[in-house]
Formats: C-alpha cells, structure tokens, sequence
C-alpha cells in the first residue's frame, strides 16, 4: 500500500536513524494524522464563470421554463398530489411552477449537513468549503491490462470497494461503483450496500434502481447504525437522476421519497448530454439543470422539509456528428463553474465533475479529459464529486488502472486546495540569509526542516532519467498503475466490524435474497 | 491536414449540396477566418490564489530580498554601470537596491505591445486579455513512436515549425523549438531564425546563446520587414532566463541588452526548479521570482526606457527524493497562478506554463501533468505560453505526438476562453419551446442552426463506440497522434516569401556561417 500511502502535502517519510529519526517518525505520525482527514476543505478562491447579470438571466429563464413549459412527474400521484397542494398547476403528468415557488419551496434545504460513516473518523462534512471524493458509479463493465475489456462482477465491485478504502485521497465508498452483473439485478443492491459496509469503513451511498431497494437500503443503515441514530443523522447519499428533458420518472422520485422520509440525503441530478438531453449551448443546459434540479428538490421538501439534498449536474457534451458522448470538453467545463454559481446562490451543496473522459483505456486521452473535468471541479468549489476515480469510456467501463491513476491526480488536489501558505515558515526569508546568489537551497536549514512535507509526491508519475526508465523497463503510467492496484489489494485489510452486526446485515441480505425470484429489472 | 484544421469553436463543416449546401459553406468560410484569429482574447474571469495581504507581503519581502541581499550582475560592466547610475548600491557584482527603485524603474515598460508577423494577419497582441500560444522551447532530444528518442536536427526542427505553422491553435512560431544539435552550436541560431522566416508566416523569437547571435537576429529581422519597421515596431520577443538563484549572467543581459536597445521584446523569466533554485515553499519561490524579474526587468529599462518586457515564470519542483524535477505539480499551479497576480501589480505582460511534464513519452502521466499546467495557465491569465505544445521529459526531449495531442487541447482552451454566450441564441429558448419533456433536442431547429459550431471538436479523442474502436485498431491517443502529424507534414505547403527577400536572407546566413570557424559553445 505503500504507493498510496503519501498524505497530500508531499513525499512518505524517509527511513530515519538516531535521534533526527525521532524527530521525522514524529512528523512521519502527525503527518498520518492528516493523511485521514475525511475531506478536503478548501482555502482557494473559487473560480466563476457566470456574472451577477447571466446568473440573474439563467435564473429568471429557469422560472419561465417552469412555469410555461413546467416538468413532468410520471407515475408518482403523491408527487402530482403533493405539487398540487404546493400551488403547482397540474395538467395530467405535467407539473407547473407559477414563477418563484419551486425557489422558496428549495429554501429549507440544509445548506450542509454530515454524513456519518460507521468509523466517525470518516464522517464527511457536505457544503461549504469541503469537497468529498467519491470513486466510479454505474459502469457494466471493468477493464485492466491483463483481462481487458468484460461484464463487471462482485468480486470487481469488492475490488473497488478496497480500492477507495486503502486510499487516503477518496473520502466516500461511493455506490454502485460498477454493476455486478453476475448477480441477479433485483439483488444486487443487497450484496453492494453489504460490501460498503463490510469492506470499508468510510461513508457510502444507497440504491435507487426501485423504492424497495431504497427501503432495504435504509433497513440495512438501521442494522448497522442502530434505528435510534439513522432517524436522526444522515448515513447515506443517494443519486436521483432526472429522466432528461425535463421528467420525473416514478423509479427516480419514489426512491427519492424513500430517503427524504428518512432523513436520508439525496443528489438531484440532471444527467444531461448536451445536444441531447438539453439544447446545444451551455446556458439552455444550465437553464434546464437548475429547472429540473428545483423540481425534483421541491418534491423532497414537500415529503419532508428539511431533508439534506445536494443540487447535482452530470453536463456533458456530444459530438454532434457521430452522436457520441464527449468528455472534457470546454463546453463541460463551463457547464461545472455555472451550475455550481446557481447552486451556491439556492444555499444548496453541490455535485458535479469528477474524472470524467470518452476514452476506452487510461491513455493520454483519458488523462488529459479526466484532468479537464476534475481540476474544475475543485476549482467549481463542488461539494460531493462522484466518479472522481475509475471512469473511462463514457462511464461504461470502471477501469483497474485508471482508479489509480486519478487517486494520484485527487492526492493532488488536496495539496492545490490549501492555497498558498503564507507563515513565516513560507515565506522562507530564512533561507534567502542563508543561500548565497548563485548557489543552491538544497542542503540549507530551511529546506532540510521542509523537505518531508514539501510538494506534493505523486506515487504514479516516473521522474527520473530516461536511463533509470529505461533499465525499469520504458513502463508508462498504466503500466505502473497496473502493479500499483494489484500491490494495493494483496495488502488490503478489512475494517473491523463487530460479529453481531456483521451478521445481522448477513442475514437480512440472505433472508432479503431467498424472499425474492431472480429478476433481471 | 483536416485532422487539424478545426477551427476551435466546433465541428468542421460537414460536406453540403444544393441551396443548404451555400449557406454552409458560408458558415464554414466565416469559420475559416475564425480559424485565423491570431490569438486568444479571453472572456473568461481570472482565477486568483492570493489576497491583496498576500501580495504585498510578497512583494515587501522581494523588495526586502533586493535591498538585503541584493542579486548579482556578471562579467557585464555597462549593467553595473546603469544599475550604479539609477541608485543602486554595488558591491563587486552584487546589485542591492534600495527599497522600491527597482519596481519603480520597472514602471516604463509598455502593459502592452503588439509583436510583429511578416504576415499582418498572425501579428500578435501581448498584454491584457490576450494569450498567445507559442510551442516547446530548448529541447535537445526528439521522439516519435517510429524511431524513438535521438538528438534533434535540423529537419526535425524544420518539421515542428510546419507543425505549429499547420494548426490554428498554435499562434506564434516560438524559438528553438528543438536543438538542431546536427549544426554547430555557434551557427544553429542562423538555421532557426531562418527557419521561422521562411517556412511560417507567424511571428517569432530570437537567438539569446550570445549577444552576437541576438545581433544577427536583429539583422535578418531587418531583412525580412525592413529596416525602418523594424526601427519602429517589435518584430521579435526572446528568451532571457535568470541563472536563479539571484544571479544575471553576462551571456543572457548581454542578449537582452542587444534586444531592448533595437525595441525588441524579452520575456525576463527566472527558470526555477522550487527546492533547488528556490526555496522550497511557494511563497518563497514567488518571492524570489518576483525580485529577479525586478531587477532584471530594471536592467532593460536603463538600456532603453519603454522598451517591452515580459513579466516571465518558469516555476516547477522537485523530487526531495530523487531530485528529479516535477510537473503538473499542485505547487506548480499555484506559483502560476500567484506570479500572474504579481505581474498584473506591475502592469507588465506575463508568461508562464505551458503543456509541461515530466513523462518520456505521451502517456497518461504526459497528458495529466500537462493539463494540470495549461488550464491554470489560461485561467491565471497568462499573455505569452511558451512550451504550449511538444513537451515532454522535463524539456529534455520534443515529441512529435505530443506537438499533435497538445495542439487538440490548445484548440479546447480557445473555446474555454470565450465563456458562457449568453445571446438569445445561446440561451435557447426556443429550443424549450420546441422540444417536448421526455423527448430530444437532437432534431429541432435550434440544435440545426447550431450543430455546425456546437461544441468543441478534438481531432484526435476517439469518442466512437468499443466495438467500432477496436475494429479500428484499438489505437490509443498517441497511436492516433502519430498518424496526424505525419499527415500534417505530408499536406504542408509552405507560405510564400518575396524571392529576393529569401535570398537576401539565405545570402546573409551563408556568409555569416562561412565567416565564422565551427565551434561548439
């Protein structure tokens, strides 16, 4: 584990001696301290892309949208009930907001609020100035370099369970972070809820494929937190899509009710390819996201007030002359900055961005679309970041080697979201006394007193001579990935987990399983 | 060539007949000259790391640094002579000045100038909300997938000027864009000026190995636009790199000397690897940046007040491991971010960045750390981007893949740099209008009158299908990038040149190279 084992603000603690040994395996221990910090907190301005006068625009559009063209809410008649009672105009399936009301019906959102995770040292702080990395989310198929390309499995799902647990980088075990196909679908969520909870320790999310999952979900929560603690905190985020354009469906918000009733949170996204989903240009697209994401926020409010929910958006593009989804694209990255302006003003936490890219193997492509997405995403000042590692191929397929990959890239930005340190330490005059012009600061007082912690110390990239690569074997970064997450999982070593609890959630899930035929929906 | 000849605002125009097929051909000329938009001019707000507190502590302690320390001008009298003259305090060659002399010596460079092309049509604007791309700078190794890594020639050097010539992304022609190590070092720059002059039409820089060799610049500078312009006008902008730490030697003031008295531009920029040439810290590291561009800047303005002047910044860091230099690094980011900050207090044009990183070949990690050092160079606002594409090693070695995998990102940031377009068309209401929920945007109107211009369009991601992928070979982004730049040099017309002009030129070279022994310093 040792390749993942570096902390963010730089190199792993050299091998010391003596009594300078003491010294280091000291700031070695502090710095495994920070290493399990459960969240970035950012200390960056954010980055904005939209002006008082296009935020006021996108927003007054929003409320138009709402009200002339409205949203559909299919097959949920409390959804049409609740809507309607609110003050919406109800026509059949389709929903009208009279201009303002899906924004104040928005206004008891938390503006943030903890989930907690069964190891406390894990709680994430959702809002504000954190950021949460979650891993990959939804692909049916994995990939590495020696099998290549098949159907995900749950030993692939375990797999990337252990991954996101044993490094210091992803703060969230995330949910479906591939779909193990060889179960049958209607039980799938068992095993992997199981698997969040057995194999990590940190926070995770629930399912959403039906509202009775979703129960199972919240059963399973009150097992392993007790009932008492589930009613009153937040033990997982859920992902509610929109059916884009500009529909509910009864699957999405029934499993949305399920969790708001039990104070459970959830992301209301719009999953939008641009051109598709939405009109072609980024501010139609934003005027759509934040319409959708007031409708769908409106409903859990009316099933509960107060329920945490995250204003998410998935935007991409599409090549509009194949059809093909695109990833990291300009239009994307000012998607990301827009959308989190219109969240920030609703005083809602936000989900966007991650490692996002087109590519079917982690190659410059993949790297160069990943970094276009999630460098934004920091900057956005995103809250809850799913697919921060793993994706590839649109999201059909969890990549091995690109989980590592971009844990090494979210490493980094840990380090970015501190800003510049400015103590007397980093200003560093001490050092200027000492270095004559012309000379070198690498044996002075200063430099030997930082260089454990200094820079960032990627466990990926190869830095050393072209020579010294050569004689290791002219690898490239996949390649090296490649060993990194196989070395990673012979050292994995699972959370403890009391016996009896371990073994109610065992039961359920197989009293769950025998009560239900196979099915494959 | 089609491979690169997008335009940057989105699709290359599709093939069209008949009356539609006028109308796109309309659009698509219109796009053409969109194609040759000289520069960038963002719209976009800037990304800031430092308050107005952090500034000027910074800036306190350069001025600290100058006036304490002080910084060395070597084996140069005339630069000890003018810096005595202005209010300096000399020791030897140490150069303290007092407190606020340098910055305000620094006051008469132009924020802005306009530099010169032989072609009207590719000069460009340095300063303000501009950027301009120029490609890798200094490498004395090649690679390509075919023949591996070799020391560069001539031919190769002549192949990256058509390159950066081909595509619309790139905006300047740069300046040793490899070593052509196959001449003797005392006659390359000869070759490379020439180069520049006859197989591009953009602008330039100069040779800076010797002040005489920035001479004979100058001279064929006079060739190609004539005396007289070139009395008026700047016609090139070089390199001057600070020996960092705190030391100007006599071989780079000298060139920048030659350059500031003939009105050409320099880009003074200390080349700092953080930890070895700087202090570890990055507020240290700016710090040092900022009192050597001070000083050095200063240098320039006693030659010629008004003379135009880059505020340059090449900073990376280190392995404290190995010693290895890094890039991509989130400390990186940050100097970028902090010196562009520092440049705007001085009103001076600012260069940083680049696509930079410290892979042997186009990997993963390649395309990671350098979109990890492009997108916050656009997003701190840099004017000047040298090593904006080919980089690869550290510098040590240009790659022809890479030329082409970071020009396709450089085409992104074009599009980036423009923002949100909030117009009418671009809020797409219409679209709204048209389109009901639950259904697709794809074929209304609004989506027809834009497909052409709707989003970015890399020219080497492969966004198709696996199954499509993999029956096309399964190559991967550099596999891709290799086809392209060979056919971008098959397809490569050079643009014409007066033909007594070119001899001119020719003839100056041939004589110069004849008059002088082959040496290899």
């Amino acid at each position: 584990m040792s390749d993942i084992a570096n902390d963010g603000a730089g190199a792993a603690p050299a091998v010391p001696s003596g009594r300078r040994g003491r010294e280091a395996r000291r700031v070695a221990r502090a710095k495994l301290g920070a290493a399990s910090l459960p969240f970035i907190t950012r200390n960056i301005p954010l980055t904005e892309v939209l002006g008082e006068e296009g935020l006021a625009l996108i927003e007054h559009n929003a409320d138009t949208l709402l009200e002339e063209i409205g949203i559909e809410f299919r097959d949920h008649a409390l959804a049409l009930e609740l809507l309607k009672e609110a003050g919406c105009d109800i026509k059949g399936t389709r929903v009208r907001f009279p201009r303002g009301l899906a924004r104040s019906l928005c206004a008891s959102v938390p503006p943030e609020y903890v989930q907690h995770a069964r190891n406390p040292a894990r709680n994430v702080h959702i809002g504000g100035n954190s950021t949460v990395f979650a891993p990959n989310y939804g692909s049916p198929f994995v990939r590495d370099l020696d099998q290549g390309r098949r159907y995900g499995t749950l030993e692939d799902f375990r797999n990337f369970v252990k991954l996101s647990f044993a490094t210091p980088f992803i703060h969230h075990s995330g949910g479906t972070v591939c779909e193990p196909v060889d179960l049958p679908v209607n039980k799938r969520h068992l095993e992997m809820v199981y698997a969040h909870m057995r194999l990590s320790d940190k926070p995770f999310m629930g399912s959403v494929t039906h509202p009775e999952r979703a129960k199972d979900t919240v059963a399973m929560c009150e097992i392993l937190f007790g009932k008492e603690f589930v009613a009153e905190n937040t033990v997982c985020t859920s992902l509610i899509n929109a059916n884009s354009p500009l529909v509910w469906d009864a699957i999405m918000i029934g499993a949305a009710e399920v969790y708001a009733q039990a104070n459970q949170a959830c992301i209301i996204t719009p999953f939008i390819l641009s051109g598709a989903m939405s009109p072609v240009t980024v501010a139609g697209t934003l005027t759509q996201v934040l319409a959708e994401v007031l409708a769908g926020t409106a409903f859990t409010q009316l099933v509960r007030k107060g329920a945490p929910v995250i204003f998410g958006t998935f935007v991409s593009t599409l090549s509009m002359q194949s059809g093909a989804p695109t990833f990291g694209t300009p239009e994307a990255t000012l998607a990301i900055h827009g959308a989190a302006q219109l969240a920030r003003r609703l005083r809602m936490p936000f989900r966007t961005g991650g490692s996002l890219c087109a590519s079917k193997v982690p190659d410059a492509q993949a790297a160069y679309e990943s970094a276009m997405t999630l460098l934004p995403t920091l900057q956005a000042g995103t809250n809850f970041v799913l697919h921060a590692a793993g994706w590839t191929e649109g999201g059909l397929t969890a990549s091995y080697e690109k989980f590592m990959l971009d844990f090494d890239q979210l490493g980094a930005m840990h380090v970015l979201a501190k800003g510049i340190d400015l103590s007397e330490n980093g200003q560093a005059f001490e050092a200027f006394r000492e270095v004559s012009p012309g000379t070198h600061f690498l044996g002075c007082a200063h430099t030997q007193a930082n260089f454990e912690t200094a820079f960032y110390r990627s466990s990926l990239a190869d830095n050393n001579s072209v020579e010294q690569w050569e004689a290791e074997g002219a690898q490239d970064a996949a390649q090296r990935a490649n060993k990194a997450w196989k070395r990673v999982l012979a050292e994995y070593e699972a959370p403890a987990l009391d016996q009896a609890v371990d073994d109610a959630l065992r039961d359920f899930v197989e009293r769950k399983k025998a009560s239900l035929p196979d099915a494959a929906y």
